[in-house]
């Protein structure tokens, strides 16, 4: 049953499907029969970078559901545009193959389920590739949660908090997405950089759900600004109004009385963060500090709050996960510190295993629903929302058994393959 | 018209209010008349300590109403407890009195309207003495903001995040009234130290305003497991239930589009932070950073990201508050790094030239609003709830002419008066 080699079909290929191609380039037992994009020099440029590395000449097509008919690949592999996502996930699955989709919020709930009740019905996984689950600081702090030393969890904060401005006042000469996304939707479009490790730390799926949220929005002004400092009264968003609010704050409630506050924050001047701030009776993590703080582990200053910040840096010897002590053995690979080669080869292991993949489907369909939900808030002024449980249920078993297979507890394979 | 010294009477001598009439006895220009508290060692206490430093021996009495017939006293301060403050505030006005009154939330909004009524009915000010307003930190930020360096405001968070579990916990030993608080009721309990200066940067009241708030609250464990790490099975508490959530976020939406993000965040163990954070189209300041990154004046580094932290400190010598500046030069003075003693100062200034207190009864009303609004979301699921206006529309004027008083566009007095 087992596979020795993967046979990809790689669709979307901008600058981070760009690079996404040339890190599975170098996996040995990956090949890439065939690369799709919308732009045909995208699309030349992805066929041209499989025949230097590997060798042989993938089909190159504008239309990806001619490499769905090709029997020979394995699993589809869509670093597209968050609208395109559903669809090409959904229609991979019904070809027979696994489905690593980019990160991505959906647009509708009913999009959601679709995606959930493909995979129940062909038995295909679909796997949201959501590389921060394997950040190396992300995994050490899911170890040090297994192992208790935060006690028991209450709550979480998390955001992308990224000035990207340009990248979307300059969006069509990019061709980039984000324009046409925060030219038209308000919500937040962007949160699995920052659920995909919490539902980790939080068993979300394995014994806990997410159960409401509601969500706010800023006014608009960040992009609008950059425009008129940059770019001048000629250019043709000069005037225009961007639906997008500035920040965008999502608090989520969850079925053990845990509290999750999401920020989008991308079009406003600011160093980059995530914001990671996790919380439990015996312990704190923040991102921003690079710290944490947990009782019995943390010396005690002599203050009177009781309480220091001791750097993360200290506790890694001891609590670095160990798939990330594996791997920095083996040499860090590529990619956002090493995390999209981690996320890619649990994709890949699973492929080549036949098992499910460590983020699943219902992973992929409950963080993608974050988007669509936030923007019900929104437009209706803040108000809760509920969450659907895209289990049906079986999220109450801390190990659900879901078509005869069993989710992983921690977000990679057992180990590493022997590839690495 | 104006008064040479003012006349004090003390109401609430728990630990805040012993320290805070000590403050207050250091100034030649403030005379105490009269102290009161519910139990009589801590009344005695403030008496003593009065005559000690000032000479005169002030009434003592059990009963407040009492200090509130005493002709000479021009105004009444009241560090009680949270639940006191708005009946004391209400009869002391009615008593011709001005009042500073401790920071804490209000209980209904019934509570709210009356003590503004009662203002307006009497004339007298009715200032929340909330000291965060006069932070080295918040005061050179707000400097930072009325010069425009941020920009147009877009977002501001903050948070009450301090480790109090043995306060709490031990509540009835230590007589805190944020033990019952905590057993019985789940809000947004302490707002105002994160409201307050918020308030100023967004100029609300004053062309701006807060219009609806969702609230959302986390378990309630923290207190628990300290109670069973600390005190064991016969602790009385062992298994008693505490109604307020451990993490209780609140999200509030402007008049202009602004966002306002309160974490309350006091029943677990972390360092302390009031987590602020203001963003605009120009700029972001973190106090968890204790950096702000300004376009224009934080230096680029050349990274992916073309923004860095620059620490506030740098920026001390050119856009610290003036008021700071003469402060200091004057030596700072005492409590929680001098802020203490500058809000007193403000209020004090306020009673002796008969104008309006700088933080002003429509301010106070809508910082403690926050907390049974709040309250209100909560109980309702994290609905949105309106926040009443209780200006009546006179906050669209950016310098609303109030009683034919002028409200300070500043959180102080035009200047330090001549005892500094």
């Amino acid at each position: 049953m087992k596979k020795d080699k993967v046979n990809i079909g790689f669709i979307g290929l901008g600058s981070r499907g760009y690079g996404y191609l040339g890190l599975l380039l170098s996996m040995p037992d990956v090949e890439v029969l065939g690369v799709c994009d919308l732009y045909e020099d995208r699309a030349e440029a992805g066929r041209k970078l499989v025949q230097e590395r590997k060798g042989n000449n993938p089909v190159c097509t504008l239309d990806y559901k001619e490499l769905l008919e090709i029997e020979e690949i394995d699993a589809i592999i869509t670093p597209s545009s968050w609208t395109a996502h559903g669809e090409i996930c959904i229609n991979s699955m019904l070809a027979g193959k696994y489905v690593g989709t980019e990160v991505g919020g959906a647009t509708s709930i009913q999009q959601c389920w679709d995606i959930v009740k493909t995979s129940e019905l062909t038995g295909m996984p679909c796997m949201m590739l959501e590389n921060c689950c394997y950040g190396r600081e992300e995994m050490t702090i899911l170890n040090m949660v297994k192992q208790g030393l935060f006690g028991e969890l209450v709550h979480a904060e998390g955001g992308y908090r990224h000035d990207l401005r340009d990248e979307v006042a300059l969006g069509r000469e990019k061709r980039h997405y984000r324009q046409l996304n925060y030219l038209n939707r308000n919500g937040e479009v962007y949160p699995t950089h920052e659920i995909g490790p919490i539902a980790k730390y939080l068993n979300l799926g394995r014994g806990n759900r997410m159960l409401s949220l509601t969500s706010t929005s800023s006014k608009s002004v960040g992009i609008n600004d950059w425009i008129k400092k940059n770019k001048g009264k000629d250019y043709d968003l000069y005037e225009k109004k961007f639906a997008l609010g500035d920040v965008v704050t999502t608090v989520i409630k969850c079925a053990h009385g845990e509290t999750i506050v999401l920020f989008h924050d991308t079009s406003l001047p600011r160093p980059y963060s995530r914001g990671n701030l996790l919380q439990g009776t015996n312990g704190i993590w923040s991102e921003d500090k690079a710290a944490v703080s947990i009782e019995g582990i943390t010396p005690v200053k002599n203050t009177w709050d009781h309480h220091a910040w001791q750097p993360l840096e200290e506790l890694y010897p001891e609590y670095e996960h160990p798939l990330w002590k594996q791997y920095r053995e083996a040499g860090v690979k590529a990619g956002h510190g090493g995390m999209d080669y981690l996320v890619i080869r649990a994709f890949i292991t699973a492929v080549k295993n036949g098992t499910d993949t460590p983020i699943n489907v219902y992973d992929t369909a409950a963080w993608m629903a974050i988007t669509t939900l936030s923007e019900d808030s929104i437009a209706m002024g803040s108000m809760p929302v509920a969450i659907p449980d895209f289990t049906n249920g079986r999220w109450i078993d801390p190990k659900p058994a879901i078509k005869g297979r069993y989710c992983l507890d921690e977000v990679s394979g057992e180990s590493m393959d022997e590839e690495w």
